[in-house]
């Protein structure tokens, strides 16, 4: 059945982007670690994974076209295939951000340690769970939980805002810290570029989930697995 | 004609696009003059621009979605509606990125001018002329274009890695101008993310114009406007 062949690609779809969306994670995770422990090995680490995450993200694309060619789709799955590629896009950016993050590191450790009272462990922390949870939305296509990400946001930017102004101080009062200050500000601004991208795949879950129910009963993709009819333009 | 009003769609989606191009580069050119002329009424203008450049990034996606849901597309034609969907994301971005360097600016002149020696005005002319090549590159479908983009990035790099080592020394010997020094660092961090949104519509190009080369004989959608049959699965 051409059709079936068709769901279990849409299938595939999702499980490699899920995939992708675990390689991205780890990325910053590890980049975090990095940073937490001071560990070359771990920045080393986060630069190598950087091309088995650009590959991903063109095997997605290359995937996404094959099934929008492979018959006529419906509106709502291309609804999904089109956020699948755009969310693709984004967890590709958050492994670029996590190499930001350990090239700022491999600075920082050039150098005697700072305590600069900026909770990067907790900020970071944060941010997983933003990319984590977005991921999640998709999985279980939850508009609900994609908006609970977007007033996460709102919590990271402020953790930004506080890092902002205590690392501005340090550099007015102890200019000999300032190129760690500044690096420890800008791993700050990388980690809040990953809410934004957080925030971003968020937004294309809502613009899928929202646009399924109001064409076509539901976001049906989901339940692939263990499928039962759901509506009857399915 | 069904195919017809197709290629009308298509044709539709290109001009759509490239008025979103319009806005962002715009968006970028006035909050650089905004921080050139220190005018605060620019960078309002830059905030006010922004509603109007995320309406246009869901017009452009609808649109691409009808294309795609209107008949069985080919293959290359899907690798353009693809190409267009991730570079009106890149462009909705840019238009961010000249939100966040019309913010600076405004921090910037609430203090007293210092001239840091950063040409910012330089940096920032590179930085469009890549968003510029890059939506040359699409309209005219020229992979060499493209690539030529790719490179400016480097150029783009190094201005920003120089501005990087300019301003922590006036950091370090200058605490007092910290914060503007400060300022004007994530302004040239601002214009270098541009500089890869720029870039990764580039690879967008590239890898539409190339993919419809392989595989359909070259990016046919270019000639809507004077078209003759290209080849014959077109």
């Amino acid at each position: 059945m051409m059709r079936t062949r068709f769901l279990q690609g849409l299938d595939e779809l999702k499980h490699k982007l899920l995939q992708m969306g675990g390689l991205a994670e780890q990325a910053i995770e590890r980049a975090t670690e990095a940073y937490l422990k001071r560990d070359p090995k771990l920045c080393y680490a986060v630069f190598e994974s950087e091309t088995g995450i650009n590959s991903a993200e063109r095997e997605i694309d290359e995937l996404a076209l094959d099934l929008m060619a492979m018959q006529q789709p419906m509106a709502g799955d291309l609804r999904f295939i089109l956020a699948c590629v755009k969310i693709n896009a984004d967890l590709e950016r958050v492994g670029d951000q996590a190499v930001n993050i350990a090239e700022r590191t491999l600075d920082l450790i050039r150098e005697p340690e700072v305590d600069f009272r900026v909770d990067v462990g907790r900020m970071a922390g944060s941010v997983s769970t933003m990319v984590r949870r977005a991921l999640e939305s998709f999985v279980e296509g939850k508009a609900e939980v994609a908006e609970a990400v977007l007033e996460m946001d709102n919590i990271v930017d402020r953790m930004k805002d506080e890092a902002f102004v205590t690392l501005t101080n340090v550099m007015k009062e102890h200019p000999e810290q300032s190129q760690r200050a500044l690096d420890v500000l800008l791993i700050t601004r990388n980690l809040e570029r990953v809410a934004d991208h957080a925030t971003n795949i968020a937004e294309d879950v809502i613009f899928w989930v929202r646009g399924a129910d109001v064409r076509h009963g539901g976001p049906h993709h989901l339940q692939i697995d263990d499928r039962t009819p759901k509506s009857s333009n399915m």
